[in-house]
């Protein structure tokens, strides 16, 4: 049979696009850029939602709405963000039949109005800190778009907090970064980020520092994951937000921002799949276990069996399509990343047992079908742990320590490179940008996140991205 | 103390405009009849959403996400369709510092551009039913904006359907209308809704027939809290939604569409709200019970009475801001209309019971601390089943049965009237519109939905609407 996917060794990006096409991940909107989201990986989006959701709560913030449309004024207030965004603005021109006075931004992210907002309801030092998330989607105008990555429209959350001390704000943008951010994506998806400080050249438009995770995809490159800024008081500035301290004092507040977005899904898929399609780390996946009726004789019992485990507290899906031939069906759900499969056939039924397929090691055996939905449990739980080990290995055998800025270029034909910062700086930056490669984040050697660009001993982790 | 808020009586209009305001439910935007959907706003918002979610998705649907940017044209492939919203679109011309070749519409609902992927993905019958939902902001240009009932963006869910059968699209519509937005409505905001079919007038833009939940708020007016629609063939044979039947032949699909939006928040403030603000049912209410530290000495023992009811499954907010006025934090819980205040001080601890006030009688009394839990459950189970007997009592109050459109237009001064169909049709709906009353639905006399307006004793709910 011939493979259903182009190999990830042939033509990694090719490779990408026929999984979202196959899993029925995703497909390109009528306008250039845009994006449907189909339901199963709808299904994959919701589920990362709600844990960022959860998460960003127990940080103590509350969501809230804000317009889509934004006055073009708004952005202009603060200098480095109109700047940064104006190349990418989708604008409202026309509206209810008539042209409008001032033409619309439609918002690439919201800093502007939330900043607006922020100024009325911050009065007093009792109002701070002041923790804000939303929902939403956004436009940023890509020239070349790709599916989850890169699109014109995205879905994201953003968070906008304002403190009022800088110490506050910074501790904030911090515990964002390592609570949601880093605890959602090495604990759920399985996807060990390093975590570090952008270097001046790549921060966020308008941020005196911006944290971020950075993920390696399975040919080498880099994906940022999510992103944490400190707006110092540069938005509160603009926008006045100000606050009367308890000394009786009129103060200014310091803002974070902070973004993850359905490019999660496009880095799950290239930090997870193989030639094979997708694979799901178990504590994420909408589907933890297909049940599969291998003929019709034993549809009742599948949904028998998928009821057991459904009860004890798995995913389940029962594939009863009998008169779709098995191979396919088979084929389908490794595509779409299932972690286990039970086939259950009559013999296997009258024997008390059934064939478990496993899509992380492609084995099967026959298990007992007394005590099932425990030993799924017990597997679910180990494969999502053997994700995160295999992932960080692949990683790390991809992270070549190097000394100069030459081999890290070099280096970075494979992977990334690793080296002191000190042997960078923005001289080397502006030399890895010529082979299009970038530092993806600034890390203490102990891997903990530094305060500062100038602390001793730090080193930059530098590749190619996304 | 002079009253927090204008008395419902005196200014209606005013009165919302005041409890939207002052419970920190939301604002303009700075585009005008663009809202901030504030944190509070927002929770009730999630937990609508949360609880609509689920129903949609025991009813079948899968949630998928479409683009927001729709191009022009495909609105003007289904004439009724962009002859109804033309007037209100949002037009982008300019885009990534480029005036764009074709104009872009943002979406004043989804029919066309999912019309277009239902095409694609609709190939036999064993396709169908294929059963869509989505939740996102839509843009409708507003002249006489009004936070939550009109915005020019609302937040929504849009179901979209596509069957082999008339019959098939038929019950479908049907059945959301019944078992998520009815079901909803009823047991969840507390709302008495009336259902019923839309005249032809009434309907929506493309459809052959609109379903509709409509409520009464405490002003006599009606608001349409939700619509589900059958499309016919329009949207199928528009889009070429077409599909290989079991028997080998190419047949057109039948389309529903279906939505409910923020505005279900305004309704739930004008059915329940008093005098002294919101009131919100139990089961809906993002805080149910507010534990209030009277003094500083109580703090302590109010955070564990409030640990004590979370675990027991009620949600529960400890207001332990003891250097603030007691009366102006009462009056704050009164206007976010949470249900059940206990009032903590410490001759009550000492005494092993806590002050209960109840929001919707206004009445207080001792508890005992021992069995506070149950207290609790037990009461708010309660109070959700008086509110909705209230709401029905209220508004059966104010319907008046009448024979004659004159007599009709004359009750809904008060509320609304209730006449037969065949004294109304298309000539009676003409001389109703002149005084701004509308048919806002046909039922049969036993509150059954009609399959048609030609059946016979058909009832007709008339009244001014929002």
């Amino acid at each position: 049979m011939a493979p259903v996917l182009t190999l990830q060794s042939t033509d990694f990006p090719r490779w990408y696009q026929e999984v979202v096409a196959k899993a029925e991940l995703a497909e390109n909107g009528p306008v250039r850029g845009t994006m449907v989201i189909r339901p199963y990986g709808y299904s994959i989006w919701e589920r990362i939602q709600a844990e960022m959701d959860a998460r960003i709560k127990a940080c103590g913030a509350q969501n809230a709405y804000f317009p889509l449309f934004i006055p073009e004024s708004y952005l202009r207030r603060e200098a480095e963000h109109v700047e940064g965004f104006s190349p990418e603005l989708a604008v409202v021109s026309h509206a209810g039949g008539r042209q409008l006075e001032e033409p619309l931004v439609v918002r690439p992210t919201s800093e502007t109005v939330i900043g607006e907002f922020m100024a009325k309801w911050t009065q007093s030092y009792r109002d701070l800190p002041l923790l804000l998330n939303t929902w939403n989607n956004v436009v940023r105008w890509e020239l070349r778009p790709r599916l989850f990555l890169r699109t014109t429209e995205f879905l994201w959350q953003e968070g906008h907090t304002a403190h009022a001390t800088y110490d506050d704000a910074r501790d904030y943008a911090h515990r964002i970064l390592h609570e949601a951010y880093e605890d959602l994506m090495v604990n759920v998806l399985a996807i060990p980020v390093v975590v570090g400080r952008k270097t001046a050249r790549e921060r966020f438009a308008g941020a005196i520092n911006t944290l971020a995770c950075e993920a390696m995809m399975r040919d080498g490159k880099a994906l940022q994951m999510g992103t944490s800024h400190e707006l110092g008081q540069n938005f509160a500035k603009a926008f006045g937000i100000d606050y009367l301290s308890a000394a009786g004092q009129q103060e200014t507040a310091w803002t974070t921002s902070w973004g993850t977005s359905t490019r999660m899904v496009g880095g799950l898929i290239m930090v997870h799949g193989d030639d094979n399609g997708l694979r799901l780390p178990p504590s994420l996946a909408p589907v933890q276990v297909v049940v599969m009726a291998i003929k019709a004789d034993v549809v009742e019992a599948a949904h028998k069996l998928g009821a057991d485990l459904r009860d004890a507290g798995s995913r389940v899906v029962v594939d009863d399509r009998s008169d779709v031939p098995f191979g396919r069906r088979a084929v389908d759900w490794e595509l779409k990343g299932v972690p286990l499969r039970l086939e259950l056939g009559s013999r296997d039924l009258a024997a008390g047992q059934v064939t478990l397929a496993r899509r992380l090691s492609g084995g099967k055996e026959q298990v007992a079908l007394a005590g099932i939905a425990e030993t799924v449990l017990a597997l679910l739980a180990r494969e999502q742990q053997t994700m995160l080990d295999d992932a960080r290995a692949a990683r790390d055998a991809r992270i070549a320590d190097v000394a100069t800025v030459a081999d890290a270029v070099e280096a970075c034909g494979q992977g990334w490179a690793r080296l002191p910062w000190a042997a960078v700086r923005e001289a080397g930056e502006a030399k890895l940008a010529q082979s299009a490669v970038t530092v993806r984040c600034l890390a203490r050697t102990d891997g903990s996140v530094p305060d500062s660009d100038t602390e001793p001993d730090l080193v930059a982790y530098v590749g190619r991205s996304y």
